[in-house]
């Protein structure tokens, strides 16, 4: 195939993933959102929220890797957040094999660009890989609270569940880790997000993070 | 309000380009698209097909452009593109409301660099609006076309009136323009897109181009 039509089709399959749900539901429309919107908010949010990013961060980097981030789920389908170790687990290992295939439809020195893009976001190394894993954790966060619980109340997510993944935001933002954390007191206060019983504090350790 | 809060309400309130329907049906799920799934597949469009833009083009700035560039449907709405013109007038003028509006929700410099970006897409002057408006015409195209004839068929567009829209790709991208014009032709030939008539031929130049 000329490159040419290679990304075409790279363009078409990666289109799939506007039929990929997520767990959140969405205020405004009472829908599940898909995962190709929810990348896009990502998007948004990175360049609305850039100056909370650590001093030097590339941003052009950053939506690059919250634009490819989900692809893997054309494949994979999407994982719940709270799912427990070994699905996670399993998620994983489809993930990767999705990346193998989805971005070996490109040309092949572009395939790698964008392939380094999908890893350096996977494994949270970089402070721009750091940053948009915290926008990936915060968004479902702002959906749930403008919800009203949302998947929280949905799964029986409990606060302590949710202070396990801020911890993930801080590492990239500390002031939108502040602020989850904040709406986090918040959401307990209003009664829409469950405080921890003493017995089950513990359990987010099991969580991946 | 703090910069955090004005950040965090832009970002509340683009989201509602979620609720924002366009003409345009997607193969893969049957149901129309939205105005935030589009704008993430133009982004990832302009990532698969960055070198046909024209050399020197600054591509973080179409990413950016093509994030933004109908957030202000969320009060406007979509406009199908063969609307015809006085419509596209009254839509012109609603959606400078809407950007005078929504970009003004952020801290007053981000807003203005994000209205830029806006401004820049609208008024197609430079090497970066002009490509990535040339995506925007694009993707329909190529949805239409997996569909089998799509918003082609059900609105009675004609081949000539699709090949207007097509000066604007080349226009964006030699490569790209001459893709959608073959893409074009296909489509007449397979019977999914009308042919014109000699007495309709002039009727495009009423259309927004």
């Amino acid at each position: 195939m000329a490159p040419l039509e290679e990304q075409m089709a790279f363009v078409a399959e990666v289109g799939k993933l506007k039929s990929v749900l997520r767990q959140t539901v969405l205020a405004e429309v009472g829908r599940p959102e898909n995962s190709a919107e929810h990348s896009w908010h990502l998007a948004v949010m990175a360049m609305a929220l850039a100056d909370h990013a650590p001093p030097g961060t590339d941003l052009a980097r950053v939506i690059g890797m919250v634009l490819v981030h989900d692809i893997v789920e054309v494949d994979a389908g999407d994982l719940f957040l709270y799912a427990d170790a070994s699905a996670h687990e399993r998620q994983d290992i489809a993930e990767r094999a999705a990346a193998d295939r989805i971005f070996a439809i490109l040309p092949a020195g572009q395939g790698a660009v964008m392939r380094e893009l999908w890893d350096e976001f996977t494994e949270r190394r970089t402070a721009e890989a750091k940053f948009a894993r915290a926008l990936d954790r915060l968004q479902p966060m702002l959906e749930n609270f403008s919800l009203g619980g949302g998947t929280w109340q949905r799964h029986g997510v409990t606060a302590g569940q949710v202070l396990s993944k801020v911890e993930l935001i801080e590492d990239g933002s500390a002031t939108l880790g502040s602020y989850a954390r904040d709406l986090v007191n918040q959401a307990v206060a209003m009664g829409i997000l469950a405080a921890d019983s003493a017995e089950g504090s513990g359990e987010e350790d099991q969580l991946d993070g």
